[in-house]
């Protein structure tokens, strides 16, 4: 059972952070709240999610999971304005979701969860951490879309940088230490990403988010931030490059 | 003969209720205003329009018919601000229109009206009529689209609801009594109707507009409101499509 | 050796008026500021330009040549903000340019030169000598696109007209002499153009600037006007097109 109403902005921020890796989802929903881990087609991100019920306006669940494609609840989300509140009702009878926004009903068949794996985030030691205003890298990562199609991410205890180098052209970000809100790095930390993963995750967080980037020597990179005020949690995950020499 | 001048928001209000139903049209013109009646291509819907003079800022004419491209009066609102006076004469001799916006004069040859029928509004007797703001619609309209390429319209003593259902999904815009200007339903009754063309009427429409929607069981539906603050009137009518049970 | 600092608007401007009749441009550079001189590959238009170097924040140079790809200095406006302010540093060693703007520095190849020919702009004597805010012609230009693809450019001691007349279409606008600047003009005048290439420029030249036609009979135009705050003059040249009768 889950009946549930949120803002509209919340769910925008959950199917945007989402959006970015899969287009169908399967959300584990229990008396705490709404949760989610999924790995994008090609293996190459993971995205794990969590949205207390304190976040929603009503909630109201027992566990159950939801089979979601993101395309509908984004049409839903086309529907409102910002402060709307969105009601959704699981039908289990029927095997739908009913959403409601102001005078229109939106009826979904949910989609389903059989062949959606339940990945293990893995548990990673990563030497450096750096929080960040999200802004900050959307600038630095427009530049450098059209330059290469990998970046790599440094740090040092001096601060951090973002460069992405093609045959002809360079572009890079540098952002020392007191443009940061803060920096643990002990030592020079570099790894290498795929730029469309990279460019698509610092795209999908909401503006005035602090990013926490977990980076490692040739090691996957978390990306630790919150949405829905505090209320909901999000760690992407992004397997490195592996440099040829 | 002639010879007007009005305001641009007047033109783009007739081209835009115009154009969603046919590309060229013959507008006939006597001394009391300009009127139109046109059927798509299709002879699925037609369009019933009528101009008083006292929507212009200038009108002189004698009966005569005008044979007009719409995208070429779109070209012209283009060049044109809302508040802009635009300035239209018929030049008899040579078989064109002269139209003046500001200093730039746009001059465009008249379309053979030969082809174009006169079509005969049919004398509907519907049994329903819903007043309301075209907004709630629009809105409704919206989320209704990608459904299916039906939508019913319902009414009772209650309220108004459309509803499109595709094979999985279904999306519903209910407005009980109170959500509505006024409702004249005694009985419960439904029709369904082609979604583009319906939805294309009702992005038409401008907002501030009062629609009154003549509704009637497996009838066509009679859409009617006013344009240019209440100087022109007019109608569209729409075929329903016959359901298969 | 060249390093300069400018804002983001006067290099917009720069990009903006070259690229309309070229993709990589010679920018030669002394003490004074930097110029170009330019002929578009068809050989039908031709721009010189001379950007002053009071209109730069900072800027120290000795004589050199920059071959730049006006997309790359496009890419770089689209990081900055209005007020932005953009250095540029040659590096001569290894045959590149060094932008940074913010905390973002871009690094491009330069290109070869050696192919850009050193046009000589020719030294016409034009009857007539019109000045006019842009904003007049841009309005017009929007309404004659889609008539003709030419256009014929008129003055006489009255005033100014630009006429665009196609099969079936005409769009003239006609300028009196008091909505003009100034107008010096004895004689009727009048000359044609390729529709897409006036176009062009008229668009590319920013808003608030007053454009000075130099007009002839059947002989190119030249349009004088400044930019970066009157510390920046271009020409324009476009050869006539020939009428057949």
């Amino acid at each position: 059972m889950f009946q549930a109403k949120l803002k509209s902005e919340t769910l925008k921020s959950v199917v945007d952070v989402v959006s970015t890796l899969i287009d169908e989802a399967k959300f584990k929903i229990d008396a705490n709240g709404l949760s989610l881990k999924a790995v994008d087609p090609a293996h190459v991100a993971m995205i794990d999610l969590h949205i207390d019920k304190a976040a929603f306006e009503q909630f109201s669940a027992n566990d159950t999971e939801l089979g979601l494609d993101l395309d509908k609840l984004r049409d839903v989300l086309r529907l409102s304005k910002s402060g709307d509140i969105i009601e959704m009702r699981q039908d289990e009878e029927r095997n739908r979701l009913v959403i409601t926004v102001g005078n229109v009903t939106r009826r979904m068949n949910l989609v389903s969860t059989d062949g959606m794996a339940d990945p293990k985030v893995p548990n990673l030691t990563l030497a450096a951490k750096i929080s960040v205003a999200i802004e900050e890298l959307q600038r630095g990562i427009k530049a450098a879309e059209s330059i290469s199609d990998h970046i790599s991410l440094n740090a040092n205890p001096e601060g951090f940088e973002m460069i992405s180098e093609g045959d002809t052209d360079m572009v890079s970000l540098k952002l020392p230490k007191d443009l940061l809100v803060s920096l643990d790095c002990k030592d020079a930390i570099r790894s290498l990403f795929p730029m469309d993963y990279f460019s698509n995750m610092i795209r999908a967080i909401p503006i005035g988010t602090v990013l926490v980037i977990n980076l490692g020597n040739d090691l996957p990179v978390r990306l630790d931030f919150e949405i829905a005020g505090g209320k909901g949690k999000v760690k992407y995950l992004l397997a490195p490059r592996i440099e040829n020499d």
